[in-house]
């Protein structure tokens, strides 16, 4: 018979089991940790109406839609969670209650083109907070302590995450008359890292068109640097000349106040003036979150407050403030990077039975006993010789064999290899279970992210 | 602005939180409950080429499937997770360890005509056990084991897994020179529960075109009841007669002897020699699954062995067997009969913290407190009444309220409402936390299934 080559198509992620043990033990964390801050599991359909999940239209992500055409209207697969969630708000906010906290980790679709490292499906893992009509600032600040509880549940110590408001942004560029170019301005900001303050300098004058002194107004605004408490004194300073930049500063106030009765440590976290998360959809705080060690990959947690979450499907005003981790990224880049732990269990099972007698009904009643205790297991009783059936717990990296012969099975015990140490011991069922129980959770006590140094 | 109408496609489960609670932890069960039998989870793109998926072409399937059109080859929404299998085995035959035991749990799509209770976006839960050129009789007996602690995990009690063995039906048919036949009699003989023993006589009859005499040997086949220990007597009267259903017979009698070693009940288990699953595919033992007191339903976890998984993709012989949990239309009749238990919490959190003062820095650090002790918790800081923030617990089925007020400010303590007994206690942090944990961990301890009677 002809084969058909049995292909993933390219930009898709397709693990083997050690490495999906791993994401799965990612997103275990996150699901955890969203779940201890409040917040309701949400699951949508991947496919929407391609009307409904374009309504607010154009834009590059249009052209990287993947479309099912149908009679009656196009299907098309969603690109993000964030419309779906308006979409599901607005459909159902008679019977939702507000605030609506809930998060999603699901897989989405853009056609991009392949390239190392971009995916064409990936998983987003996102929370959001939606309110009727207000929604209060505490909000906003607790958004960073998720972030922070959440990283450092996954083993991730050396990150930032960096806060900035739209508002004061706004304001600063309205002080200065540069309403009209400030969605410029913010993008071209954006390179001050990468280029420095000097080529910035002459990008804002050479083709934002600015005047000399404004150009300068920004850099030096943007140059505010320090801990909370220096940022904060500084930009008192424009205080009192633009209603949006107080109302924004006070609100960076509330919010970085907030955050240290959240406990969040100083070292990881810090305002910085020039982030501003795109052009029209945030209205007040944002946030990117940087691994100190990997600038390179940039922000990998990002998000924002924003006034209408929802304004393309109902009048009702529900604002909201929101954060997503793209996850299948992160966890690429960790895994390239060499950042993910081999301590945690990533075998299939924790312990392989393996009878050396015909008769296998003790052994079965030991896989049984060890299950009903909580240890993952496995009976091995391919017809194989030993060396292939302790190779094979040995390939997979299968923490313990247990080995059942006519003396076990004489005796009533289990003969428990440990496969790092070589040890053999003789033990109860239920000591059996104990111990490997005991080694397998101290093992997955050990974080997902292991850091260098 | 003109709005677009917020709405999603039919045929996709788009569910409330408290109902989407209550599915997830459906899922957690079959999650737990695969791993403790040594599964390892994967996850597959659900795009494929539609060359890959469509490998074995033909049928009501390919009809249904939903595709985008894309220059170069077709891409196409998978229809069922063991076509993905079938390729991630074929393409990593040579990282795989066999036998490759996996589960997976994920969303597949069949363009089918809407109707009531039937999904084109839906979870399928799969578990595969598959061998390199074989793989050991234990396996089959293993899989009910597996299907019986799963079930009892959700609560089901009323269950009953049907087991045959397709090599033991097609000795028969052979037996009675019926071959040809074999695969319409075994459509017709399905019908026999609804339409009893006298129609399906004239049907083999009318339609099949049979002798009455070789009708009433099917008939008299299928009427074989009663313990297993009576069946596979009964059976033993055809020994002898054709190889292939000896041969069916000794495993059926390996599966049932191993069964009683793997602790299933009798109760829950019975060979039904009325089973076949399909035509073609499957070669050895066969599993459906009844619910006692549901029986139109059909059956809700089906599956068997297979010779050969990946034929279309590889040279490589791959044995196994598996089963399958249509998920998504299992949550809806049970969500439909009233058997899902509302015990378990539904709510986002377990505790809402209500702050009653301006100054939020103790209801911040309590919070915190709670949620660092493990218990899910809001903070509740919008300006709203008092009533209107108890209120918003009781809506949501939040348990405990926990109110802060200026007394238990200055005491250092947190006053902790019972929801459901209306009953105010004062605590400390880590009393309060011990309290609603010991609380929430009985409720969520009870299954998700509540059965009747």
């Amino acid at each position: 018979m002809p084969k058909v080559e049995p292909r993933t198509l390219s930009g898709f992620m397709e693990l083997l089991p050690e490495q999906q043990s791993k994401l799965e033990r990612m997103m275990e964390t996150l699901r955890r940790s969203y779940a201890v801050y409040g917040f309701t599991p949400l699951d949508t359909p991947v496919i929407e109406s391609a009307q409904v999940l374009l309504a607010k239209g154009g834009g590059e992500t249009e052209k990287q839609i993947y479309r099912i055409p149908r009679e009656g209207g196009d299907l098309a697969l969603r690109f993000d969670l964030t419309v779906p969630l308006a979409k599901y708000v607005a459909a159902h906010s008679h019977e939702l209650c507000f605030p609506f906290r809930r998060y999603q980790i699901g897989k989405v679709y853009r056609g991009e083109r392949a390239q190392r490292g971009r995916f064409r499906e990936f998983y987003q893992a996102d929370i959001d907070i939606v309110g009727d009509g207000k929604l209060d600032i505490l909000n906003e600040a607790e958004i960073p302590a998720i972030i922070y509880n959440t990283f450092t549940g996954l083993g991730l110590k050396r990150f930032k995450i960096k806060v900035n408001n739209r508002k004061l942004l706004n304001g600063f560029y309205a002080m200065n008359g540069m309403e009209a170019k400030a969605g410029e301005i913010m993008r071209t900001v954006d390179k001050l890292d990468k280029i420095g303050p000097e080529k910035l300098r002459q990008l804002l004058i050479d083709e934002v068109k600015m005047l000399p002194c404004k150009a300068e107004n920004v850099l030096d605004f943007m140059a505010i640097r320090g801990t909370t408490a220096e940022v904060l004194a500084r930009l008192e300073d424009y205080r009192g000349m633009d209603a949006g930049f107080d109302r924004g500063l006070d609100e960076l106030i509330a919010v970085t106040k907030y955050l240290g009765d959240f406990g969040v440590p100083q070292e990881n976290f810090t305002v910085d003036l020039t982030i501003a998360r795109g052009l029209d959809y945030y209205t007040g705080t944002v946030y990117e979150t940087e691994m100190t060690d990997y600038p390179e990959i940039g922000s990998v947690c990002s998000g924002g407050r924003y006034d209408n979450l929802a304004e393309y499907y109902t009048d009702r005003q529900l604002p909201g403030v929101g954060i997503s981790i793209g996850l299948t990224r992160l966890f690429y880049v960790l895994n390239e990077q060499g950042l993910l732990s081999d301590e945690p269990v990533t075998a299939p099972c924790d312990a392989l039975v393996i009878p050396m007698t015909e008769e296998l009904g003790f052994a079965v009643s030991a896989a049984t006993a060890l299950r009903a205790a909580g240890v993952r297991t496995q009976l091995y009783t391919e017809k194989k010789k030993f060396k292939a059936k302790i190779g094979y717990a040995d390939k997979l990296k299968i923490p313990f064999a247990v080995l059942i012969g006519e003396d076990e099975i004489s005796e009533g015990v289990l003969s428990v290899k440990d496969m790092t140490t070589g040890e053999q011991r003789k033990l109860s069922p239920a000591q059996a279970a104990a111990v490997i129980k005991a080694a397998v959770d101290a093992r997955n006590s050990v974080s997902v992210i292991l850091e260098n140094g």
